[in-house]
């Protein structure tokens, strides 16, 4: 909590996470479990616009990377090339009296429960790698980890990709996954979680062109934070100076996003050499190298690796919309209106649909008829609860970009000339328009881009 | 193994798979980790088509059914209230001699390695939960466990669901992730894995209902599995006899499908009462009722589950798929075509995009036009090595159902009549057509559903 003043902002974000179902605590009935989320629909049809976004710009929009979806639990002789088993570790230190643990060098200010300062013990290294036990016995050989990153499942089945997917160096290899880390303590909603979603992607490059590439890549991520809707005044980026690069690194850059509780990291971006093709080659024995068959060459390429947080970016997509103004409603009566400025791209529902009335079939009917034609297009939402102005402040806090209300107008009962059209409420402007029926995909479509 | 005659057919799928892609042994250059896949980049692919199709169908397409993203690892008490932590067990013996493990109703018919028949210990109980310890420290208090199935992360959050969603009985919450299960034996490649992802929707309902909206899921269930092409020659259903049933279940029927290596499970289908949100009720002390604010009454919901495995769709797709033919080739020469017969709504590419050869300028810049946009509505793939016939061979292999050449008639080389036209080529007929790039997105995505 770098800011003290922010502290109510961030608490008005977590309330509507919980209100609109973005975020839900994990197991709350049972009091919660520390570290562990739950994404209600909002949040889970976020979180699948967020990857589904990733996956089309970074893969299959692209002819140079292919995906990969490797398990979770993969043989722990992977994790002791990577040097997850022996590296992967903080230090945590224990008060004596009160037995709470903190990272060594994350100590808390307060005081300790049992009265007076903490009593720390020494620091001892703890290692963040969830341990579990594969197989009917539980000894030191079934036991096996819940992967720390999805990037050594790509450098593991690199040979395998390589000959499947005729592609040549530089190419690269993507994939979206859980990933668990035994954080000593879990902080700032979900941003620092013990379980959380990575999009990786590993991109081989020939030795020599790391600093071409990387840039390369850097620009391509800071391009596609823009494509998403993160404002440009809340994104920096963080370039690791030499004396803190991995020594097997030549550059690494994290894309920052400002939360309320500070600036923090979405993404980082490494150039890491040959390390972990290297580490992978000395421990299983196999090559991994590539032959270039146009400069008759073999080499075991080195790679970028731009590595993304699923749930950092649907937090910082949350933070980034989340907007209340003072708005007059229809009775005169001044309010707060909630909206989440959601890019129409990324919204959780893009459009609402709302029969002006429940109890009228053939308001229904047509609602459906509309509905349904949506719905093939773009994540539609079915409505018919209340009346029109609470129908609006609910899609305004879900950030739905547009609501559509099928009235008396839409059935002809008003006249000839506006059959067939609906009334079409801008999220942000709060204007509303009459539109055609027939010309709703169209201009919907046009502007999720 | 049921038919050892059809051994062969298997093996010669799992080959194809690790050939074109699809699947691949996790960790395989550390020689493997038993019960754990990779899915490659046809697989991969494959696998969110299936995921996708299904949450279109069963959640963004309806008004009654909401989306959810649970956690994998929750609090502990989910799976007492459950019965996981009592009751989802195996029984295993051991052989005392080559200490091989076996669940005790699946017992091997090959001899001991050590000589002579196996000898079997006593039976004893195997929980099938992995495990594993949350926070700091390692004893009984944080011992936590990998979620055996996504359901019960909905019945935990069933209210929480119910209060954003603007939801009325009856209604569905569904949600689609990964599942772990420490099987004693996994088999029949990726069938009965230890990893694995599940697609559930508990649709709760008032009591008294439970038979009607029964039939009508598995009415649903079965339209979408012919809608993804799985034939109906190979789909069955099992229906449990009343004895072998739950105690607090009505009615379960399995989705089954014919592979190679037997008819085995796809979805079960469950009408499981209100057992559920009941133990919740009572290990949790918070009320899982439901107050119906037109019959002014308050009950527990029962629930209909649809649960389906999304690796064994998968591997149903890829065995109905699967088809060998005797063709003959450019030279006359007969051989056999290997060709993966998915549904293009399916199909890991829809569209392969070649230019006629690799190092003409014009014909490189014309096709990655036409990639281009392609990609934007279908999931398209570059292929520019190799001659024409073997490219065919290869997305024949991948299951690609349309493959489309920029050769020098669409540059207008061969007259204007063909300038701005490609070769179109059908994976199952074989035959090929000239059609205008114009026409291309509408030919391809009109084919779609």
């Amino acid at each position: 909590m770098s800011n003290p003043k922010q502290i109510p902002l961030m608490e008005r974000i977590v309330a509507l996470c919980k209100r609109r179902g973005f975020v839900f605590q994990s197991s709350e009935i049972y009091g919660g479990i520390n570290g562990f989320w739950d994404y209600g629909p909002a949040g889970a049809q976020l979180k699948r616009n967020i990857k589904q976004a990733w996956w089309k710009d970074v893969v299959t929009s692209r002819t140079d990377v292919v995906g990969l979806d490797a398990s979770i639990i993969m043989h722990p002789r992977v994790w002791e090339a990577s040097g997850h088993v022996t590296g992967f570790k903080d230090p945590m230190v224990e008060c004596h009296r009160c037995k709470g643990r903190w990272r060594a060098d994350q100590l808390p200010e307060t005081k300790c429960p049992e009265g007076g300062p903490h009593e720390y013990s020494e620091a001892r290294e703890f290692n963040l790698m969830f341990e579990t036990h594969t197989g009917a016995l539980r000894d030191e050989g079934s036991k096996t980890y819940l992967r720390p990153e999805t990037a050594q499942g790509i450098f593991a089945q690199f040979q395998n990709v390589l000959s499947v997917s005729r592609q040549k160096v530089p190419f690269g290899i993507a994939q979206i996954g859980k990933a668990f880390r035994n954080e000593i303590n879990p902080r700032n909603f979900t941003f620092r979680s013990r379980e959380f979603e990575q999009m990786e992607l590993e991109f081989f490059i020939k030795p020599g062109t790391d600093a071409e590439w990387h840039r390369r890549w850097v620009d391509e991520r800071l391009a596609w934070y823009a494509s998403i809707g993160l404002p440009a005044e809340k994104l920096s980026i963080y370039e690791y100076p030499e004396a803190e690069l991995a020594h097997y690194a030549s550059a690494c850059l994290d894309v920052m996003f400002e939360f309320p509780f500070g600036v923090q990291e979405l993404e980082g971006i490494a150039a890491r050499g040959n390390f972990d093709l290297g580490q992978h080659q000395q421990f299983s024995g196999k090559s991994m190298e590539y032959f270039d068959d146009e400069q008759k060459q073999r080499y075991l390429p080195h790679v970028i690796e731009p590595s993304a947080g699923v749930d950092r970016i649907a937090l910082a997509l949350i933070c980034a919309a989340y907007d209340e103004e003072r708005v007059v409603d229809s009775q005169g009566k001044e309010e707060t209106r909630v909206v989440m400025r959601f890019a129409p791209r990324i919204a959780p529902v893009t459009v609402a649909v709302f029969p002006l009335l429940r109890n009228k079939p053939p308001l229904i009917e047509k609602a459906r008829a509309v509905f349904n034609l949506l719905q093939q297009y773009v994540i539609t939402e079915w409505d018919d609860r209340g009346n029109i102005g609470k129908r609006y402040r609910y899609q305004d806090e879900l950030g739905t970009p547009w609501c559509v209300t099928i009235d008396f107008e839409t059935l002809g009962e008003k006249g000839p000339e506006l059959k067939d059209t609906v009334t079409l409420r801008d999220r942000d402007t709060m204007q509303q328009e009459r539109i055609k029926i027939d010309d709703l995909v169209e201009w919907v479509t046009s502007r999720l881009s």
